[in-house]
């Protein structure tokens, strides 16, 4: 098993609270991955919504994936007031989410 | 913004029972990776234990990212009698689990 060097993945949930429209989630999506151009530790921004077969999404319907090359960038990420701001004003229309972070061990065939 | 040609992500956040020891966990994750050998819809699996600082990890500690080149691909994993046995088993041992599956779409600087 292998280490994946350089990267911290940073995975979050979220599920929307009842009445929020796709305009206010459009929104707020674009606001998230606007982060970008303020925040020189992303390196990269993923999203999508949740296609799972398995009935175990527990009601989440979003995913974001952002990376990081180090923790420090990660922690640098999270207390930038970009984030804090765009944080606080998404969750107010969160019914629920979940943020995990972690370093990443490839496993190869 | 641009979709990612031929990548499905599946992601599976882990909190065990209280109780489960570390060599249980650790034999688990093992025996995870190893779907690895026996369904090549598999293209990658990663692991990691969460490192988030926000406090919204909601008792996830083990993370799981699987990709796959399709939708196709991916339901054939979720069918295929080496997961079953292997989802069966892991449950077990599991307090709660959470699954989603997306196409990403990648946003860049």
């Amino acid at each position: 098993m292998e280490q994946v060097k350089g990267v911290v993945k940073h995975i979050v949930l979220a599920k929307f609270k009842e009445g929020v429209t796709e305009e206010e989630i459009e929104k707020h999506i674009k606001d998230y991955a606007t982060l970008l151009n303020h925040i020189e530790h992303m390196k990269s921004f993923h999203w999508g919504t949740d296609v799972s077969i398995e009935n175990l999404h527990q009601g989440f319907t979003h995913i974001f994936e952002i990376t990081f090359e180090t923790l420090d960038g990660r922690s640098a990420y999270v207390a930038h007031p970009a984030h804090v701001d765009f944080g606080t004003a998404f969750l107010t229309i969160l019914e629920k989410i979940v943020v995990v972070d972690f370093v990443p061990t490839l496993v190869k065939q």
